[in-house]
């Protein structure tokens, strides 16, 4: 079975058509990957996940590590069977969430009621990263080693190395540094890999490499040779959408893309707004995951289309909306779309009903499932541009 | 279209097999009604609850009227439009929920964050009862005219006239006052009803009065008699449930029951338990609403059946459950117990996934809605007596 084919190429673009295939079935790329971060996307089931085109969901190693650890799950026999999924699963190595959550704590940002575990960075070093779990006082390091072993654990279809996360800007000093850590630890993430792949519960886990080397030309150009000679099955792009804006991030994709393996796939991590992921697209990336429908869901955001083209944002819980009777997006055949309107949202959000965030989540995953088929279909049409235009791309 | 027909009686109870045709459709009873207190059935769709075999639902009038408003909803053509439920609604009065949130408020047991909007009582008198609504400051007055106009407003199928509740135990004297005090409301409404009756956005409504009485065999037989002389469509059998023991609650309806008319339907507000509801059919109810399948599902608690017969209640976040790889329920063909275990459904409550509590009331709303179906082919086919031997009654 080959892993990844590139089906066709964008003439105008770096834009593909993929497919991808994995133990547990395939995924039509370019693809977005709904979040399911502590093996759940929020509010929905797997059917209902399958119904709307979801092919890949992405998990959270950090999350499923420390609750309910990785251990349980695998004597419940992986992650799918765990949760229920039994459609290819991407996990990232957890060192973005230890990164980004223990940031957030330093600055006191961090919500302390939260229900999950709280990282409080020590230190990064060599060996791999410490940190404290606020929730229970424990201490951790997750190390390359440590990544690898529990994404062994949960069994996932593709497998993230450990990298460091420099935030953008930052000094090309920094960014060198913590991009030699990231070889080095990627080459050890790959030699653990190869040594437990065999009695892994996923023997056909695919283990991607992480591009970095924050917005230098000549330090991503390094990343991507480096970690080509070490050999990985894909590549996630990470260190983007960190900060940035982006046209900084459009111009690193631009340069570190074309040196990438041509027959490989590419993840672009945590991007990004439909405008994001269809330029992306264009650079050459065939994979992408993203908070964005889920998150903004809860909070009452709906993505909708817009008659002219393109999309726009709606807040649902807006005071213009109490008496709209009509859909929230009226060219979507979802099921809020299809049986309630704007008011009725509205008031499930008001009242605080769990309904209202249940018929958000869905909506939105529905359009960014449904964007990435217009997409597909575009390129499989030779009409990208034309979608761009219609996104003032 | 007749409103209400017995279509058997047990021979060796009360219970009776009844059918109920409203503007919005039919209802086979026994029948238990899912609770939708602010107009949605907390985190399920109708199209759910229709495939479960629910077949009417009970709305909350207090919360409707205070928000999103039932002139709201009286401009987006009624509840079932609003709600997007286009079968039978039953509504409240609202003045259950202003005693009992307003007591509540007094014993300082009110949760200030809560979404609700909060009522304080200021005072109960003849034309009404008046509260002040904490979340904007505002006073009003449910009469039993008010009451009556919200109903018609949200154009429910059945609606209830405004009482007074008495908590039990109560002094006789107190019991007596406030029976007399719901007497007046009673007829109060019922003029009201007529009166606009034709002009509302379902002229099919039908009008239930309230029995009160307490515990006291001399006043519920009047308040029986004296509510069939204003002339109601069905009954409602109020005042139980609110903090009686279960004993005193049979010995009420048995009591009770043989003095309301025998062709028009009866209803248990706020019943109960499976071998509460299954001792009260056999008494001579009709249909049952009840917050303990969704309230109780949302901390985490599933009713199951218990092999040997009957049902047992469990608590999934226990730690027992940590690592119990099988289904909720294994006589259950929910989504829940078909897609997940008690470990996985375990780790979504720990975590605070909404998942969690989705699972959870679709089981107990399922358990529930197969529970009624269960009673009503016992009575069919004349084992309820058997059936009632299952469940230690």
């Amino acid at each position: 079975m080959i892993f990844f084919e590139v089906k066709k190429k964008d003439e105008k673009s770096r834009a593909r058509l993929g497919l991808m295939q994995t133990a547990h079935g395939q995924v039509h790329t370019p693809a977005y990957l709904p979040i399911g971060t502590k093996g759940s996307v929020k509010s929905v089931t797997a059917e209902e996940l399958k119904f709307w085109g979801a092919e890949m969901i992405l998990a959270n190693t950090y999350h499923l590590w420390l609750r309910p650890g990785d251990a349980l799950i695998h004597r419940a026999g992986g992650l799918h069977k765990f949760i229920g999924w039994d459609g290819p699963i991407f996990t990232d190595s957890g060192g973005f969430q230890v990164f980004s959550l223990g940031e957030k704590r330093k600055e006191g940002e961090h919500n302390l009621v939260s229900a999950d575990p709280v990282p409080v960075l020590k230190e990064i070093s060599e060996a791999g990263v410490e940190f404290r779990n606020e929730l229970d006082g424990s201490s951790h390091i997750l190390s390359p080693e440590v990544s690898i072993q529990i994404q062994s654990n949960l069994g996932s279809d593709i497998a993230l190395v450990l990298d460091d996360v420099p935030g953008l800007p930052a000094g090309k000093n920094r960014i060198k540094k913590s991009l030699e850590l990231t070889l080095r630890w990627a080459a050890r993430a790959k030699t653990h890999f190869e040594k437990i792949k065999d009695n892994s519960i996923n023997p056909n886990q695919h283990l991607f490499g992480i591009v970095q080397g924050g917005d230098s030309e000549e330090l991503r150009q390094k990343s991507a040779r480096e970690l080509q000679k070490i050999g990985f099955e894909g590549y996630a792009i990470g260190g983007l959408a960190v900060g940035e804006n982006a046209e900084t991030m459009y111009k690193v994709l631009g340069f570190t893309i074309p040196d990438l393996e041509e027959e490989k796939p590419r993840h672009l991590l945590g991007v990004g707004y439909p405008e994001q992921i269809l330029r992306a697209v264009s650079l050459g990336v065939d994979t992408f995951d993203c908070v964005l429908p889920t998150r903004n869901g809860r909070h009452g955001q709906f993505f909708i289309n817009r008659k002219s083209g393109g999309y726009e944002v709606i807040d649902i819980t807006k005071k213009q909306f109490e008496e709209d009777f009509t859909p929230a997006d009226n060219t979507c055949s979802c099921y809020g779309c299809t049986h309630h309107n704007r008011a009725y949202i509205r008031h499930l959000f008001q009242a605080k009903e769990p309904l209202g965030i249940r018929l958000a989540t869905m909506h939105n995953l529905r359009f960014y499932l449904d964007f990435m088929e217009k997409i597909r279909r575009a390129i499989e049409f030779d009409s990208l541009a034309e979608l761009m235009e219609n996104y003032k791309i």
